[in-house]
């Protein structure tokens, strides 16, 4: 496995994997890697010649500085992760190398990073579009992958990717899961073993609030229910539990396969996001 | 020469080019093409060994309706004039070519995109953005060629590149005038003979301009002398004339070798722009 932290001789290897004309796919990451990440790994390692994993906690998606200045960082048991995942290449640039002067663009996508997570974190997905093409031009991927997870910033990627014609398959792997339903994130990192248990209360919701609206029930009065439901334990809050159209992600009240439910809240001071498709 | 309308026959054919490590040169154009046009293509002649030049009359950097269905349109003749000239590729792509769904995706480069051209075009730059990523992504050139007439836009583009980490060297070429001073612009096409004689006033005005500040004359006097010499010509009105630092395009009163004289103005409906590098 390589490990390349600037730009100029990650693009000469990789310029030589071309060559050859192997495929290359990329996993960006934030690190503080878990089995959700390691699935994008295995998939990209099976579809592709050589997997680029990057890591890089890219500031201009953060909203709130102090969640930046909290977010997991782990790269010793990273590189093991990637290792035994099957991983050839570590991308993990400093700021200075991404940034290497302050940004002053701005990316607007009209409706699509102004709703859910856009409504909560603004500024977010012009973060998230920078970064994302910053990595697609240094890396210039046959392929890159995104969890499920973040199903909001895979629609803005691919709404990116199409209207600035990146020559790249984007592909989208499905969410991982504990056992207690928890749906696998870095930020996970950050709570305690009992918010843990109290962070279940969002998959639950979901699970619900599907069942739910397949016996007849308005996404309205689910709404209401999630929202009891999350707040009868203490320290959870929920920010938003909305049902949207898999395409364009408008709220939507037909309940079809192309309907998503999507949540997120707070549990003590950690933020989290999970969504459940139906169908 | 080899015409591609289609941008999937257009990747496979520079492919085969890119695999014989032969570099890329990409000339943006949105036709109507002049001498300044054919100089941009001649350096890219001489310095790749391949020249792409593309003309799209970009829809999403128009502002004004009318100025983009009076745009020049003159293939056959664009055609002779890049056989000639040295070019290898062109590539003229439909609407739905480049636009396969409408676009919601708007840039914002914070103070670039607003001063000069920006605050009299609001949107403008947003639009060259955007169809520049396309082309960028499209050709993936090894260098891309602007005309120095475009000042603003070299810088926007300039910064785009920075910004995105887009793999390519940008180049900026002079200004290519008339015998007049007239600056070379596809628009001219759309003036009468005395027409031109009276926008060659943007240049002189320049010239003027620079003798002025040289000799000591403040910016805001110079403003004014401008304003005059040029409105007494009738149906010549000037939009501005500022000067700049060539670096972040900011006002400055320093008569220095980083600093530019930038011009615009109406001669009829025809809306023209200028600029002059002190030093």
């Amino acid at each position: 496995m390589d490990i390349f932290s600037e730009i100029k001789p990650l693009r000469a290897f990789l310029d030589t994997k071309r060559d050859l004309h192997l495929s290359i796919g990329l996993v960006p990451t934030m690190g503080a890697l878990h089995r959700g990440h390691l699935d994008l790994i295995r998939v990209s390692a099976q579809e592709n010649d050589i997997t680029v994993c990057s890591i890089y906690v890219n500031p201009t998606q953060f909203n709130n500085p102090s969640d930046l200045a909290k977010y997991p960082r782990t790269f010793e048991e990273d590189k093991e992760m990637l290792l035994s995942a099957g991983c050839n290449v570590i991308f993990a640039p400093l700021n200075t190398e991404m940034y290497k002067v302050p940004s002053n663009l701005r990316f607007d996508f009209g409706y699509l990073d102004k709703i859910l997570e856009g409504e909560f974190r603004p500024g977010h997905f012009s973060g998230v579009a920078l970064v994302v093409s910053k990595l697609f031009n240094i890396v210039k991927p046959t392929k890159a992958y995104f969890g499920q997870k973040d199903f909001q910033q895979y629609k803005v990627i691919s709404k990116l990717a199409e209207e600035l014609l990146f020559d790249l398959i984007l592909s989208s792997v499905p969410i991982v899961r504990e056992e207690s339903g928890l749906a696998m994130s870095s930020r996970n990192k950050r709570l305690s073993e009992s918010e843990k248990q109290d962070a279940t209360v969002f998959y639950q919701s979901l699970l619900l609030a599907k069942q739910l609206l397949l016996s007849g029930e308005s996404i309205e009065a689910v709404k209401i229910k999630s929202k009891q439901k999350c707040e009868a334990i203490p320290g959870v809050r929920l920010e938003y539990l909305e049902l949207a159209d898999t395409e364009n992600l408008k709220p939507t009240q037909l309940v079809s396969g192309n309907a998503i439910l999507l949540i997120a809240g707070y549990v003590g001071e950690v933020r989290l996001i999970d969504n459940l498709l139906i169908g």
